[in-house]
């Protein structure tokens, strides 16, 4: 049988295989990861890679549309090789992660007009000097400056090292250095000089309180070479920004979550420098988007009085610092840009997330909301935007919950409970035994609990139900979702009635976030055109059990769009082009804050919202049928 | 007997003595060094200090003029206690180094016309801000940036370090932050946040080739608060500059000879903080003063191609830097300003001399020298300048010359030969047994060698002469001006033909350096207004025995002023002043190099210089007996 080269990217793997080939076994041959929910046999979707090059043969198209198809998506599961191929995997395989299976989640296109020579913010001139003589002996600094103001840059900034070498490489370079100037801020300032031609990359970072993200930029191109994403390691010092700033203020607290950001930077470094070959010495450039409590971490800046009323930051706007000034390991002249963000609960991830999204240019009513440790949510179109912030909590993340765990392999994603029997089916990430249950499980065990009505309306488990899975336990009321013998931990895996309550608050505070929202200004949620879910963990939420528990507002399922991570899209077009950077501070400077501790209506939003989905089922007529099915039962 | 009190400053000290008692004791007894060369006769005048309040008993006032009586001048050894006094010890006993006896160097007047709120280049503010409330709940930074927009400055630079006390500062300030801001370039940039009182202060800086200077200087009310000085410990790795920029490009040799001026500095910081208490934190600016190669090994510049022609420095107005760029133990966000220098060989010493010494802004036509390792002339008015530089070489400080030495303990500083019997007297720094012979030693011996016809006016030595003193020594033809056994070091001390050659080629090549200067612009020295003398050299020349072996012209002595370190002067000037940190770029730009090696009339004045004084005897009328004397002898 013929032997065909399979190239894989973005690792850049090349592996020959026979024809006939499962694409999925290549892809573990190479040494790859590759997520398979369902166990390869083309029920979810999860394994779909992107065929650029070559002839393969799709075995079955399940879950992929026509235009996935005209694409080139395949899965690889289905899929089996028959020529030559060239095969890209999204990047959210190779952290473990899974593959969003809604399609619109690929479609994210950045609304980046990216024209290098009108957006680039690093600009690249080779300059062409006059050797000195005795009549024109004026300083190699002078003569490089004559030379760049000749070339349109009359004033520019020289750094210390930039001046330490430059009379070596004028020299060198035989008076016709190559130069690369930032011109994003003020003065452009000569980053690098070299005699042998320089290729900028920039870094657009997204440090999460859970994960942190970040892509590497060619800065002349403006491609995506490669993207790498590992949980924060300041999560061992608190789960969220609270705790955080908590242990902030002890000893070393801030020097040591400091320590642990950049550790987790310095992770991500060196998994993209193994994966593309470029030296970190040859990233000169770095936008970083995050919550307010992340951004003053990583900056240094105490955050004590983030938590403290009336919530004052050190600084939503902070200046550009250099990277030796915050002792990252990158070029040491690269300019650090940290995003602007808008209030202590409403971060540079938000500004970056409403920039990405289009929220900031579009004419339609829209509701944008970002679901990570936190919520922020972003009401408004390009005449206004009202913003605010409420601490759903780390239960949507699996924290705060008996059984429950970060979105990785061994952790439910979703559930199925038979109406009559009770029992229950389940999906494990990875497919092994499962460990806990993960957000978008919690999503789905809630929304089946409800409709099921284990639990009723208020939340109460049913001990009253024909069913062993329902029982008293340690905990209160809880339902066992799996028995002890088929889980990895050989402890039953349970959610107990605190459990539900944690969700429920976690629900309620976000609905009761944009509907104090919409009705600040007068707005009835029924009229919101579109809803736009960003964060990495909004990209895995099912519309139909977020509306049916009221995490979302009940509307038609296609006014709903998830964008995956917002915040580094947002970094991404920070980092290119001026214009986006310029926007990105207008939209931070144009976002009206509501503090929500500060507003009286919200306290009753949010116990109206402690309800499924609400205590007003007129909101969520989709959901009036099996609301008003268990209403005798309360 | 009543005691009194004595209070010495700049020192501070304070002692009780009882009346009668020597000033020169009290400085002892206080621990402070007192020099005395002519062992407290009232010979010599070098223990002139200056009685500020209360009264004295002068017994001999020798060496003093009516101004100095008037101005308050003592001479200590001299000078004994009748009640409380003040008395200030000028800085040059402190350092070992003698007071010169030369009147007009007293005299010397920064020409800084001081308003602190005008001139000041560093501005302290406390600035007044509300509390933060929910409903006005901006950041730290966007209330303290509007607070220093309300006095004044709109556009600030916030440094990392600054951002990172903001919140503390302005909480434990009680939102009354006393601010430091520098001015002097550009947006105006936070150096500190305090919640208690700043007291800024700066360091004026000249490292020279011999010597590094430092000035401490109240950045409010512009006081000189103390000064240092001390040997530039890159001594060890060459003389000059030339070997010093040789050793800078083998090896590490640049980082070292870094190292080591840094390392000088420590050691003046360390010894103004002792005396003063002042720690080098609170120095929030520095001016840096210095010929161009100087400048680049202190900023860690290669300066390989300052000595190859076509004679390039990498820059001769470097960019500010902030002390931590530079690693210098001073406050880390301070600015250190290099000041600006012309050519590879004439440095930022000589801007800020000329500006010191007010030749830019004279309307008489002045030759201003500054006599180190190097000499640089500049001949002009305040219409035009034209500089040049000759390597005189180290004759003059004693290095090149077989008994030569610098001008420390030891050293015999002036020499008088007897006419008949060619026997000398001669006065050692410190009284005690001569080592060597310093630069105005050397000056005095070639001078009294030729008046009393010892050498000839080729500077032959005379070995026809009846006296032991003229021999022929391993080295030649020799003078011997002490006996083995009158010397600490049991060797005779003697002057070698090759010596004398030495040192006429260092009087020539300063000669020549001015007189091409004059003919290149059509203007005979005799048309020379005034000749002002700078470098901490200059300030013990002889001006009658440097017009003798004519390395001065022959003009009247009352032409000559000399003004000690004028670099120093100029960097002080620069520190306080932005209107002098402006005319000092002026002063560069408007100099017009004249590169000697590239002149063709340079060789010829430097031949006709080599003579004493000069083959043109024409030139030195005032001379012209004593050449006529020796004519024949020739």
């Amino acid at each position: 049988m013929a032997n065909h080269r399979v190239s894989l990217y973005p690792d850049e793997a090349t592996i020959d295989v026979p024809t006939g080939t499962l694409i999925s076994e290549v892809i573990r041959n190479a040494g790859t990861e590759i997520s398979q929910p369902c166990g390869g046999q083309g029920r979810c979707g999860r394994c779909a890679v992107i065929v650029t090059e070559g002839p393969v043969r799709r075995r079955s198209t399940i879950r992929l549309s026509t235009e996935d198809l005209e694409a080139g998506y395949a899965l690889a599961c289905q899929s089996v090789v028959e020529g030559d191929l060239k095969i890209s995997i999204p990047e959210q395989e190779l952290i473990a992660r899974r593959l969003t299976t809604d399609k619109s989640a690929r479609k994210v296109v950045v609304p980046l007009d990216y024209d290098p020579e009108k957006l680039q913010s690093v600009r690249l001139r080779k300059i062409h000097l006059d050797p000195p003589t005795l009549d024109d002996s004026i300083d190699d600094l002078t003569r490089f400056k004559r030379g760049l103001a000749e070339t349109g840059y009359p004033d520019v900034i020289i750094p210390l090292s930039v001046l330490r070498r430059i009379g070596d490489v004028l020299r060198d370079s035989e008076w016709q250095p190559n130069v690369l100037l930032d011109t994003l801020h003020g003065n452009p300032r000569v980053i690098e000089v070299a005699s042998t031609p320089i290729e900028p990359v920039g870094i657009a970072l997204d440090i999460g309180t859970t994960t942190v993200t970040a892509y590497l930029i060619d800065l002349v191109s403006g491609e995506v070479k490669n993207s790498a994403a590992e949980y924060n390691e300041q999560i061992n010092r608190g789960e969220d920004v609270i705790s955080r700033i908590i242990f902030a203020g002890k000893g070393n607290g801030l020097q040591e979550l400091g320590s642990l950001v950049r550790g987790t930077f310095e992770t991500l470094l060196t998994r993209i420098q193994r994966r593309t070959g470029i030296n970190p010495e040859n990233i000169y450039k770095m936008t970083v988007a995050g919550n307010t409590t992340m951004i003053h971490l990583f900056l240094g800046l105490p955050p004590e009085s983030i938590r403290k009323t009336p919530f004052i930051p050190a600084a939503n706007q902070p200046p550009q610092f250099l990277a030796h000034d915050l002792d990252l390991p990158i070029h040491p002249e690269a300019f650090v840009d940290c995003l602007p963000g808008v209030a202590s609960y409403v971060g540079a991830d938000i500004s970056a997330g409403v920039l990405a999204s289009g929220l900031a240019e579009s004419e339609s009513l829209t509701l944008f909301i970002d679901i990570g440790t936190n919520g922020e949510i972003v009401l408004g179109n390009k005449e206004w935007m009202l913003t605010c912030a409420c601490s759903a909590g780390p239960a949507f993340e699996g924290a705060g919950v008996v059984d429950g765990m970060r979105a990785t392999e061994g952790a439910i994603e979703e559930v199925w409970i038979h109406s009559s029997t009770y029992e229950p089916t389940y999906r494990v990430i990875g497919d092994g035994k499962p460990h806990g249950i993960c957000g978008s499980g919690l999503i789905s065990l809630l929304s089946e609990l409800f409709v099921t009505g284990v639990i009723d309306r208020g939340g109460n488990v049913r001990l009253d139900l024909n069913s062993p899975r329902v029982r008293s336990g340690d905990h209160g009321p809880e339902y066992v979702l799996v028995w002890a013998e088929e889980t990895e931990t050989a402890q039953d895996i349970v959610i107990t009635k605190v459990d539900v309550e944690n969700l429920m608050r976690a629900k309620a505070a976000i609905y009761a976030g944009f509907s104090v929202l919409a009705s600040s200004v007068g707005v009835a949620l029924s009229n919101v055109d579109q809803v736009l879910i960003g964060g990495a963990f909004g990209k895995y939420i099912n519309v139909e059990n977020a509306i049916k528990i009221g995490l979302l507002p009940d509307l038609p399922w296609d006014r709903f769009q998830f964008l995956g991570n917002t915040a580094v899209l947002g970094a991404y077009m920070g980092l290119l082009s001026q214009d986006a950077r310029v926007k990105m501070n207008e939209i931070a400077d144009r976002m009206t804050y509501l503090e929500l501790s500060a507003d009286n209506t919200f306290y009753d939003a949010f116990t109206a919202a402690l309800f499924l989905p609400h205590t007003d089922i007129s909101l969520f007529p989709s959901v009036a049928d099996i609301w008003e099915k268990y209403k005798d039962k309360d």
